[in-house]
């Protein structure tokens, strides 16, 4: 992934700029960039809440100087074109295909958001190398400033969610064993036997088990024969 | 997809409310249920803009109530089990992959959020179905409550990003062999003709042409073609 510089051009609330900072570090960001910004104060850091560094190491400067430096500069837009004969924002890309344009970039990739009540000028679209946008509901497409920054913050992260380790093959072949067996016990008839089991198999696969959850069906299972010999 | 109900167990701040209730509407959802709310005034209108309608029509009620109702109850939680051995909070599920769990669900979903001072309750998470987690940076995973319903609502809309329409096949070979020509007129050396004209249509396809740039790029190069020719 290239370094990704979050840059809001002149923003107006000072909330938004420190709602902005917690969702970037939230998602691993750290790099915030503002041009001709309101007063940072206590609002600012309160809404960082944990995020006082990103606010902190904010830098401020000009876009001029954020289109000289960057190796790609992306504007995000709320409003798109309605027709391809408008090329200004258009064509425009989803927050989840910009993770996959930028992937392979090594370099500096600046995304940048607008004013809270007007968004980007076409002045500064126009310098934009990439347009990206939300999709939103027709009905109310306009996001707050911060929570734009927090969708495609996590669109670019793309975290894993960390893996836990299923059940293997083998334990979960022992476990149908295991129902098998205890199908027998119950007397559960054997010319239905079949079908059942694969049902069984069908309804059991499509949960996942972790191994804690298959030795807890063996438990119950175990538990249960138990009680029917008593 | 279901009935999407996003539920905030105990909320503590109306701004957040007020937000939480214009990014739902920003994905198009607009049931918002709250189990004993902070009092909702102006801040919680004002940051709600142009949800306030949403936020009118909250529902206030009982958890139990929402676990009488919900076909399916989904804990969002930002701290996972560390272990498979502790059912509680695990397997957990991302916003992404819970998407694909209940789309083809036909009744009601309730995505209940905890308090944003110290979340759900183990208690309350113990009732939920499923466990929701959105996956952070390990140095700040704590999301700010508006922003974790505005992520998830975001998924489980999967709006379209609508589409515009590419320049046809018929529209591409056209421009490659105006190219092919445009190549003849400046003078390109034919032996080195078939890999120049590889690498161009390779440059030009990972660009998806709209029928409006092919229509430009024509022009352009029949205007030099004229400037040449002069």
């Amino acid at each position: 992934m290239p370094d990704i510089d979050i840059v809001l051009v002149e923003p107006l609330y000072e909330g938004n700029v420190g709602f902005a900072a917690r969702v970037m570090k939230n998602f691993g960001f750290a790099s915030l960039v503002l041009t001709d910004p309101c007063e940072l104060g206590d609002d600012a850091y309160a809404r960082a809440s944990h995020a006082g560094d990103v606010l902190e190491n904010a830098e401020v400067t000009t876009l001029d100087e954020v289109f000289r430096r960057s190796h790609l500069t992306v504007a995000t837009t709320g409003e798109v074109s309605k027709s391809v004969c408008t090329p200004m924002r258009m064509p425009y890309y989803t927050p989840a295909e910009l993770r996959g344009m930028i992937a392979d970039i090594d370099g500096r990739v600046s995304i940048i958001f607008g004013r809270e009540n007007r968004g980007l000028e076409n002045a500064e679209v126009r310098r934009c190398d990439l347009i990206c946008t939300i999709p939103a509901s027709p009905d109310y497409p306009i996001l707050n400033l911060s929570h734009a920054v927090g969708i495609v913050c996590y669109e670019l992260a793309h975290l894993p969610r960390g893996s836990y380790q299923l059940a293997s093959r083998e334990d979960m072949e022992c476990l149908y064993r295991h129902i098998d067996h205890f199908l027998d016990l119950i007397g559960h008839q054997n010319f239905k036997r079949e079908n059942t089991m694969i049902l069984l198999r069908r309804l059991v696969s499509r949960t996942n088990l972790t191994s804690r959850e298959v030795s807890t069906l063996h438990g119950l299972m175990r538990r249960t024969a138990w009680r029917i010999k008593k």
